[in-house]
């Protein structure tokens, strides 16, 4: 199932160069290593849009485990190359955070791949939430265009 | 989007344990280790329906790139786990081979995540490939049922 | 400097299988992974010899870094190869953690590296300790000989 | 046993970042994450002063395999802390290669680490070398101070 890319509300762009370790025999970034850009840019895209970052996390005691992962392929990195992972905050009115990604060779801005992850929040007991738990909401209320 | 299964033409089961290094934040292997897990199923699956191995990539000179790569996480494995994976070969015509998985905890079989990657074919001249390589003819006609 | 192996006071025996994604561009272990085989050691020996696992960490609230690794990579280890390693604890009369690692190919017990780690322990505030801590007492009147 | 470090003929700094995935249950820099950074370090070194960077090896058919890796941590990095590997080239009679590292934290240039590796020649045909390889004769005739 090919990705359709939604109209994002918040993004935030990230450079990072391709490490050697993270290249497989193909001499090109292993598609595994996406994961690690994918993380990457939520973090980052946290630490901009300040309130759902790993401390917020830490702070309040909930968890938000990636459920859906999907990457698709277009263009292969170098080792040593240096790319940005553009993270797209889409808006979703449920207890879900939803991010899609657009990875791109810097030197050219040429797609090498887009994906898509979707968080659920799981509260300090354990439980998968299905309202939004209220430092979401209020990370919402501050960042999101009214 | 949910990923759906597809009747598999073949299948193989590998069971591995969860490593301490594949363990997050959170004490449950990373949602990125999957990708090891199903690169690991795939592997084995082909060292036992021979002709389409690493060392068959390497013999032909072919490469088999992974372009579509998606994981629904149902359930956690904690580090130390012994878990299965399931590498499922889902039959297609065209020059592309699909996989889809599923990883169970081996004390319950209960399932952990389900996935599916798509990989195409590209020649020793960096083309990809529009109709199927020998090399994997040959295979499909050596284990695929008449 | 070469690696003077001590002689161990407790050792536990792990096997394990090389992944696929642990190998390099050679196609055999890739020398960083012999650090995950290390922790592995380290862990099932201390699921083995209750009373210094991660669990016991977590409960007291010590951590204990890693200072000090050392590996000698003898021969090399190919994908999918079953191999064991050796934890063997050093005792040491300080308020240090030292072990010592031999890792074998399991089909001839040849040697493929033998490797040394130093921790320390660092309190929950954040003190490195100069005595040893408690539950570590503890642990050593438990398993060690009298 | 400490690392006592030797004095440089050539050497080169590089900068990183740490990554988030590179980072433990503690929040720091996993111990295992420097052997990363310290073979980006080699890497960078060899596209610096050029004719031992992977290509070269590629083009020779020699590989240089790591038989012996050591570590001392002193401070620990944070994840998203910018950090400095400087590689520093040891000069050894030899057929031998020899490096040494220091990690520096890049916001005050404090030593996270200091580290050693050593590797060897291996031909094409797999033979341990103990004469230096041409192509290495030629990168000291070229970079070494006379």
């Amino acid at each position: 199932m090919k990705i359709k890319l939604h109209e994002p509300t918040l993004t935030f762009r990230h450079e990072f160069t391709v490490r050697f370790s993270e290249v497989d025999m193909m001499k090109v970034a292993w598609h595994g290593s996406y994961v690690l850009y994918l993380e990457d840019g939520r973090e980052k895209f946290g630490a901009h849009y300040q309130g759902i970052g790993y401390e917020d996390y830490f702070r309040t005691g909930f968890v938000a485990p990636v459920v859906n992962l999907q990457i698709e392929y277009k263009q292969s990195l170098k080792s040593g190359e240096k790319a940005i992972v553009e993270t797209r905050y889409i808006y979703h009115p449920g207890a879900k955070l939803i991010f899609e990604y657009i990875v791109y060779r810097a030197s050219d801005m040429q797609e090498m791949a887009i994906a898509t992850t979707t968080q659920v929040f799981v509260s300090p007991e354990g439980e998968m939430q299905y309202t939004c738990p209220e430092f979401f909401e209020e990370w919402k209320n501050r960042w999101l265009p009214k």
